[in-house]
């Protein structure tokens, strides 16, 4: 009989899950709460007024055209019963399923640090994107109307977080302002808009190599971020940012890249979960007990073959997504299952035009241009659909030929919303 | 000594206006909401997934890059002292002026029908096309999920109103229904996805000549739409839409394109209007002894030389716009004012695919394919910026050649949210 998988999470792991599933004939329901697979990666540019929302999502109804045993299904899962097999949806529908895989990713976390859930913008859905740029640009508007805001930093963006997603958000924004936003407000002195990345760590980009980490820190001051690193924020309140050596900082925008928590529904069904809230799995990435459920992604405590939990990244995800599949039709038919093995492909974060640093494989280091071209060259392979890959490259060459950006619009109406989800504290 | 002219809306008429002044040296400050300038003969393109928001909208900061002299301002008129000369901003910010355009637009008007303000969607703002994009996807993935949903007309769209945007709505909604969405939802009955389009007078596209009328019509019956003339509705809750004929019809979705209002600036500052909100204005678009305001597009009583008023559509809007910026500097340099004379350069509206009608000037009447390839050409033309029409451009070729819909993506929560700027009884 045809195994039927339930797959929560239409992200890097979910959807690598459902394809490798469906490619063997397996059923597999795939639930989300969007109707869209989101490309994660390039969210920042969205944010910066680089791209179109719509560049970097591909909707999970067309991915699986061709695979009617795929059932896609939009939906919130918030219970199951992992001895009776089902999940609960948030409508109260029950969905059976022979196997359970959870993908559901991770959600900003504010630490309970006061005023972050109030007043910080995260970035994980792609709706907090087109937000995120309608208040940059707005205090932009706010100070052109009232230049006396200036001086009260209404032009700071402060960025809390160095990895990868805070050290692309700052480079992107500091071009913003300095190539694009000084020509729409010339009676503004724009150089007075700063954007200071925070880091609780000694240098940005922890997890890359320590040549990466100097040379991406040395781009961004050269560039204009100024790069607080070792400390911490200890409280907010919507225009001052309060940090734990005592500086406070004057900044009307907020970015909240620090850290995320993996969402509370393996928690919620009583799962061991490590501090950061990820789901302690098996080495096959089984649950332990829980044989039919399996963990992908940032959800999942998987572990390197040198025992360093795996990054909440892209890659993981997708490896993991494609592990579990086969798992699941090995355990199906009867065979045993195999360990999770990670491959390190690297990684890559890019500072701005002609910067970027890449760590690979085979101890092989890129920065500069070179490095850069390689960042622009993968993330539009990996990028899913056709469309999209040509409207992201117009989108590229536009930018890069007239250091223009044509989607800088304020859609929403103001107000200081955060992401989607909320923050888990 | 240089004029300032003060110039509300960025619009058509509003931006048109700005340009022809600054071209002359005056000083202007254009005020606006939004800070882009729109293009809203595409926003139905947007609403039906086939463009992105950024497509047809064009920062206003960006128009008047090289025009030091014009200052851009978002905000609201919300007063002016017309004797004193100065408006009021909603953050009470007084703006003196010399000479006042008035270019602030229509907003859609409900007409007091009961219901109407809670449960239809309007298409006047920008922000309202994604909205609606996210309303029809929605309903789709609530019949897919709850299918006994379908007979209740969970997946009927209903279109009040049969001037260009209603008959181009729903030309554009039946193809993504038939064309996309069936694909999507391979265990829907999405030949049961209904677009019904009512128009109060015996025929849609009323100010179109008789033959393009009734090509329209007959097009728009032959791709699957409803059309029901010479009805009006009487009253809406949401699920259904009872006509003055005693027809009921369920429809889940309900999209408000029957008519427009002018903004209620002109009746706050005591002007004279019309039954409709526009205020009247002299032969050459200034208010009745008010020789420094000035009155264009939507929001002007004009009219054309047979005394027809004349449709509140982009071109009266534009020439307008173009007189008002004369007639100003005329008046300034101590010159008579002239009459403004609207030339017709005809009317265009497209049902789909192959099929558009056109009534050009010298009694030229365009249809099906050849139509069609004009109405493409036009818009293509008349779109601001390069960045964008490539984008269009890009977009329209993806959608021809695969019948795909890119940006169907569902990005707002779910609410029944009206146009931001609400509706006018």
């Amino acid at each position: 009989m045809t195994v039927h998988v339930v797959v929560v999470g239409g992200g890097f792991g979910g959807l690598n899950a459902a394809r490798a599933l469906a490619s063997h004939g397996a059923r597999v329901t795939l639930i989300d709460r969007e109707n869209f697979h989101l490309f994660q990666p390039l969210l920042y540019q969205v944010a910066t007024s680089g791209l179109n929302p719509a560049d970097i999502a591909y909707p999970l109804r067309a991915v699986f055209h061709a695979a009617p045993q795929v059932q896609v299904r939009i939906g919130e899962v918030v219970n199951a019963d992992l001895d009776a097999r089902h999940v609960v949806l948030a409508d109260g529908t029950r969905v059976p399923y022979d196997h359970l895989v959870l993908a559901a990713g991770a959600t900003t976390a504010d630490f309970g640090i006061p005023g972050v859930a109030e007043h910080a913008l995260g970035l994980k859905r792609l709706a907090d994107a087109p937000r995120l740029r309608g208040e940059v640009l707005r205090r932009f508007e706010e100070a052109d109307a009232k230049p006396e805001l200036v001086a009260q930093g209404w032009l700071t963006t402060m960025i809390v977080g160095g990895g990868p997603t805070g050290v692309e958000m700052a480079g992107a924004l500091v071009e913003l302002f300095s190539k694009v936003l000084a020509k729409d407000f010339p009676r503004l002195d724009v150089s007075r808009a700063k954007v200071v990345l925070v880091e609780m760590g000694d240098e940005v980009l922890p997890p890359f190599s320590p040549q990466s980490r100097r040379h991406a820190a040395e781009q961004l001051r050269r560039r204009g971020v100024d790069v607080l690193t070792g400390c911490r924020v200890q409280r907010v309140d919507g225009t001052h940012v309060w940090l734990d050596d005592g500086q406070s900082v004057s900044a009307a925008t907020l970015v909240w890249a620090a850290g995320v928590t993996a969402v509370a529904l393996p928690a919620q069904l009583g799962l061991s979960t490590t501090r950061d809230g990820r789901a302690v799995v098996s080495e096959d990435l089984s649950v332990p007990g829980h044989p039919h459920v399996w963990i992908v992604g940032d959800l999942a405590a998987a572990k390197d073959a040198g025992g360093q939990m795996l990054p909440q990244v892209a890659q993981p995800a997708i490896q993991g997504g494609r592990h579990v599949a086969q798992q699941i039709l090995r355990r199906h038919a009867g065979l045993a299952t195999r360990p999770f093995v990670y491959r390190d492909k690297g990684s890559m974060a890019t500072i701005g035009r002609h910067a970027a640093v890449a760590d690979l494989p085979w101890g092989i280091h890129l920065k500069g241009v070179v490095g850069w071209l390689a960042w622009l060259f993968l993330h539009l392979l990996t990028l899913m659909g056709f469309r999209n890959r040509l409207s992201v490259l117009l989108n590229w060459a536009w930018n890069y030929a007239t250091w223009d950006r044509g989607t800088r619009l304020i859609l929403e109406t103001p107000s200081r919303r955060r992401s989607g989800e909320g923050m888990a504290a």
